[in-house]
């Protein structure tokens, strides 16, 4: 399962605003409505969006190649993605990775390859996550997943469902309860979707049965993905995150995320510093386009919650498991 | 606000699956039809069921009185309604209210003033409710529920929205949260919709914000509704009433819940004997009609959820406020 191609000089997205009813894919030649699809979710998952950002480039140096103002172009190229979501650090990271490269004067075609190579660099670091990930699994698993950290969320394979795939692969895999994630449903309509074309046995819960499902011992072991995550461990991810880590450690339930080292920010000491993005109340006050509810009233509709690293048993990057302390092994990761 | 009206020996209920978006208003003369509106939600809430089962005995009662067989009739349309939901304890209570009057023979005027005045007791249960627990609720709060346990879902007034509107009477309420309580929201449609409607202050959440509303000091206590409690205080109420009291606990913020003394169940030490209905997985795979979820997915869909009496703080019934050890104090309850 894939979400981003590259072809031809086109970016190809699988619309996952539409799944699991319809599979739509749209195609983008001009880096504008690509930083629309990045907003309204189109493309979502933080490594997605930083591969949909740098392809963005790619297009915008076909656009302004060999025009005397070509730096200018593409730095205003760069402004309007960033501006497209605030949370997921890979957005920003992805862009910084590509403008050495326009600053320097290259052109479409170097821009192109180092997109692809984001791109690839993306669905193996997804694989050693879940190698290294998959060790952590306890046979006959039953697994609590929230939001969609999967191959849709990334250049493939998946973050935190990298793990789940790669422990199904060594037949660990009992049972992945899926997270509905409202208000968008990332959860049953992406996670569900991936995991059942996978074959892999999924079970689709709204967000407020995870407490009563672990009060019945169900649950072994709660792997999620990450959109941004502080030195010292602390990360944002899908609204929700922090309920069930909070939950999780209630029942004494290991509780890891998955991340590529791009997801670090060393710039924040802790997750105080993470700017939470608030999405639309329509979100909240309506359901797939019907409206839930009533006229008049408010609504808080942060796309993002805060957990602290005190909640994480283990931080799975390509690298390797991260263990507490959390900063020093962060840290680490960085110097190696 | 009210749900539940008798006139002219008819029966109309608010059809709670239509609101915020109509109000539609259903007439029944027969009770086989009013044990399908509990079934299928057009009546809602513990206390409400159990005025709407007593409602329909008396239109059994009219249906069969002066027949030679009355109280073989009176019988069968017991065990129909007492199968219509399994989890709520009122419907049970209201039923053997009923019982000894058609036992004795007594007819359908006769069970029409029993069923007015368990409705009538309801409303002036919630009254008091609302008083005892206004005195818990600090000045300025900001009042976190679950589900609805407000007019909608009683005779009139609400157990823990008739303590929201004590409290808001006295100026104390700043805001509520109203949880939209998937699958069926009705969070959104109903305690957000009756709030409204009355202007007391509301903001509506999805169930998997209200951790982060916690974390950032947002929300001064919790009170809930309750839909049969245990002779120990362990209580079941609906899906997700556990993970937000789990919650309250992780951030040291009281989490009360409100119940006439006709949601207690004696007969059960405490909460594992409680009968947890499961509904159908169409509720979580569709909102309204709008699927969400792929086909081949799994659904896991408990309608309830058992909160043990450790993670509550107090116990706010008609005779007053009830704190631990709660098995001596419900115990207390009944010896008055």
């Amino acid at each position: 399962m894939e979400a981003i191609r590259f072809s031809q000089n086109t970016l190809y997205l699988l619309d996952q605003t539409r799944l699991p009813t319809e599979e739509v894919w749209r195609s983008y030649r001009d880096y504008r409505p690509v930083a629309e699809a990045i907003r309204t979710m189109v493309v979502r998952g933080a490594p997605a969006i930083g591969c949909a950002a740098a392809y963005a480039m790619a297009l915008a140096a076909m656009e302004f190649e060999g025009k005397p103002d070509y730096a200018e172009h593409m730095a205003q190229a760069e402004r309007v993605l960033a501006d497209s979501r605030p949370t997921a650090v890979n957005l920003f990271w992805a862009l910084e990775r590509m403008r050495p490269l326009w600053q320097a004067g290259a052109g479409s075609e170097r821009l192109c390859r180092a997109a692809v190579a984001i791109h690839q660099e993306d669905a193996a670091m997804c694989r050693a996550m879940g190698e290294y990930g998959a060790a952590l699994i306890p046979d006959h698993a039953r697994i609590l997943t929230h939001c969609n950290a999967g191959a849709l969320a990334t250049g493939g394979y998946g973050t935190a469902l990298g793990v789940v795939r790669a422990a199904f692969a060594q037949g660990k895999v009992e049972m992945v309860y899926c997270d509905e994630t409202r208000p968008l449903l990332q959860g049953a309509r992406l996670t569900a979707y991936e995991l059942t074309a996978d074959g892999i046995p999924a079970t689709l819960i709204t967000d407020n049965m995870a407490g009563a499902l672990m009060a019945q011992g169900k649950v072994d072991c709660v792997v999620v993905g990450c959109d941004r995550m502080a030195a010292n461990g602390d990360f944002a991810n899908k609204i929700g995150t922090y309920s069930v880590a909070v939950l999780a450690k209630h029942h004494n339930i290991p509780f890891y995320t998955a991340l590529p080292s791009s997801t670090v920010d060393v710039s924040l000491p802790d997750g105080s510093g993470i700017v939470i993005e608030q999405r639309s109340p329509e979100e909240v006050l309506s359901f797939q386009g019907v409206q839930t509810g009533p006229a008049g009233v408010q609504v808080w509709n942060p796309a993002f919650d805060v957990t602290p690293h005190d909640l994480l048993s283990g931080i799975i990057t390509e690298k390797g498991v991260l263990r507490p302390p959390f900063d020093a092994a962060l840290a680490g990761l960085f110097e190696q």
